[in-house]
């Protein structure tokens, strides 16, 4: 990584933090504070935190600095999407229903953190309740543009290089669509792979949590800790990987960006040695997406929502009312009826890669879309969310108006070491380190 | 139903209570209020409830009789397990740590309840965090014994006739053993069927929530309200179920009630038309239960409680932190071997109920033990849990010391109202009404 951006450590990627802060060339408060002052210069335009002090942050790198116990992420500042609970800073859902609420514990997942060392810098902005309506973030590369969302705040904080890595969570596409508009590394584990213990759920049977950053080696870092496993590098392919190119019944609504990195990356991985070969998904995989979106999501979201419902309806989004009704509309039978397609097409995908290590496949329709008033389609990453399976952003590509344009990788469930084996080798032969983020 | 214990309401079903009131003959003021009568009479030696507000209940009770919208649950009195979040009553967990904590809203499955008309009366005592270390409840049946749990006040409390029926979790066995040995109907259904916002995690990807009640007619109201589906009748066969008697591999461990309950059961269905044949689970489910109870508990257990294992051990009790000990030492690769071979089994469902509609199993090793300092053994639920397969305890029979003893019955995934259906047939056969709950 280059640490010449806002000239400061800011700009470090967490392996290069924890590693500077071993050696002593740096110190948990240096790096806290380098990322609180680029936080200063750039949020008033970025507007990705949410709920933001400070001094809570110095104090707890400050901490850090005189511990005696070093975990593997020492030092490591962390941004955390505001619908998972902090202890001791609010955590308010971007819902006035929750304006200065305050959980009694951390989520398992930010307990963890701190266990391994991790500053908790603060909250990042999310859609209200990881649904749809945005937060006011902008997208670091074009304040014009939506940064994706609903992981909005934690795909800009992370691309502004404000904090090396951050949590979102991802129920249709709100990890890997921001990552991929933004210009970063997106990482979706198999489902149920972090414990989503306090974090708000939106619909529960797919939520997952994943990680935001800008190096690959932070994300197998960071992974390792919410795994509760020893730190891990990551993961290396023996042979040159076998990628099926899986264009998906998603393809016609590709931007010619989108269709343009997908079967450029093909090409190129091919010729760089990997083996490559069209996929077609089988037939039950068709109008998969419309469950993915729709039947899974409303009926759960009236579930869930059902208290904020009943007592708060004229506080909820006119988004989050459409989806509510939605789900009061969605009959028990055709959820049920859902649940029986996700599961005959994953049982489909031992076959789907039948000598194949990684899917891949597009990752958003094109580059971010104008404006704030939506933040993007999901579908795409919406059927491997359902299905379970690990899926990753790799921020590959520009569009017409040079943003970024990611590519996804899909790996199999529990498989998400060879994913991640596969990811560094791709972006070997086809990343470009200097489309990470956004240089001011 | 017998309205003539304790001479009151308290003792009727919920199905009555939501038909007497309908017809005008009671209101939900009188029903709530012959609840709290025999909650003030007993629960000095029951020890069902805690934080229990008798004003709260009758103020729920008076506004539901002058309300204009009458929901399927109008003016039921409803139990609540205190894992289970209410916004206006606290929730604590059975932990000194969340002493006083008061949630800012309703779980969803509370939140539906309210919808549909219930009166939440209040929380029902539960083994600290849904674990092992048990409440102060005791067996309405014989102080001296357990009532199990770790839903124990939900299942002393409706076999005591406080209250038609409870909201309970299953882990492991924590809804039907404490039915089993309490007396009264127990429901696990399929995993995901009713939302799980707002309940504290003991390992997610099995934590269920269940009804404790002492009718199926109540098991299928309540059911479709956390379905948002329309009030449905408890479901009928056309004709004479097909059962399979599964002993399992904890068949050693059961005592000879158990055993008499089972196969009793099994030569008496069969009698009266039921087709029974022995069913042998195949190879990989030798060694399931142990995947059941401690791979998947422990290391989720140790994830989801980083929080308090880190900020408040000395709080915790010594089963928590054994479990928790036990989480931190078990690896990722167990805990995805397990999961690898839990669906393996799950896999096999097919070949194992192929010609049969539902499995006839060991619910509990036998009566409610002795003492309160354990609430029993949970694996001969556990392995159902962690299938995600809904299962069902129905109160058949009585052991040595006269305490209930229940038979279990599982059914495939999602095809929980078959379930209810060949329990209603079991139940019309073998059930003995007179062996519902406890009547002082």
């Amino acid at each position: 990584m280059d640490a010449k951006v806002s000239g400061s450590l800011n700009a470090l990627d967490a392996t290069a933090i924890v590693r500077k802060i071993a050696a002593g060339e740096t110190t948990c408060e240096a790096v806290t504070r380098d990322c609180l002052v680029r936080i200063a210069e750039r949020d008033g335009v970025v507007k990705a935190w949410v709920n933001f002090d400070p001094e809570l942050a110095l104090a707890q790198a400050r901490a850090l600095d005189h511990a005696t116990h070093r975990g593997p992420l020492h030092g490591v500042p962390i941004g955390v999407k505001d619908i998972i609970d902090t202890f001791d800073m609010p955590t308010e859902f971007n819902s006035p229903i929750y304006k200065g609420h305050r959980p009694p514990s951390d989520a398992a997942c930010v307990a963890l953190l701190r266990r391994a060392g991790a500053v908790i810098l603060g909250k990042t902005a999310t859609c209200e309740f990881a649904g749809m309506a945005p937060a006011e973030t902008t997208n670091p590369h074009n304040v014009a543009n939506t940064p994706g969302g609903s992981s909005s705040g934690s795909a800009a904080a992370v691309a502004d290089h404000m904090v090396p890595a951050a949590l979102g969570t991802q129920t249709g596409g709100s990890v890997l669509r921001p990552s991929s508009y933004c210009g970063i590394f997106g990482f979706k584990p198999t489902y149920n792979s972090f414990n989503k213990q306090g974090v708000k759920p939106a619909a529960e049977s797919i939520d997952t949590i994943g990680w935001l950053a800008r190096s690959l080696d932070d994300i197998a870092l960071l992974t390792a800790v919410l795994r509760m496993q020893a730190p891990q590098p990551l993961p290396t392919m023996s042979s040159a990987p076998r990628i099926g190119l899986t264009r998906t019944e998603m393809w016609d609504d590709a931007q010619p960006e989108t269709k343009a990195a997908v079967d450029g990356a093909a090409a190129a991985l091919a010729k760089a040695g990997a083996t490559v070969r069209e996929v077609k998904l089988p037939e039950p995989f068709t109008g998969l997406r419309k469950i993915a979106r729709e039947t899974i999501n409303f009926y759960e979201r009236a579930a869930c929502m059902a208290y904020e419902w009943d007592h708060h309806r004229a506080a909820l989004s006119p988004q989050m009312r459409r989806y509510i009704e939605n789900g009061l509309k969605t009959s028990r039978e055709d959820y049920v009826a859902g649940w029986h397609r996700i599961e005959q097409c994953r049982a489909l995908l031992p076959t789907v890669f039948d000598g194949l290590d990684v899917l891949l496949a597009p990752c958003a329709p094109g580059e971010a879309p104008k404006g704030l008033a939506s933040t993007g389609d999901g579908t795409m990453q919406a059927i491997w969310t359902a299905l379970h399976t690990p899926s990753l952003t790799l921020p590959t590509h520009r569009g017409p108006t040079n943003l970024p344009v990611g590519i996804q990788l899909v790996g199999q469930r529990y498989d998400d070491d060879r994913l991640l084996a596969c990811a560094r080798w791709v972006w070997q032969k086809v990343g470009a380190p200097d489309m990470i983020g956004y240089r001011a």
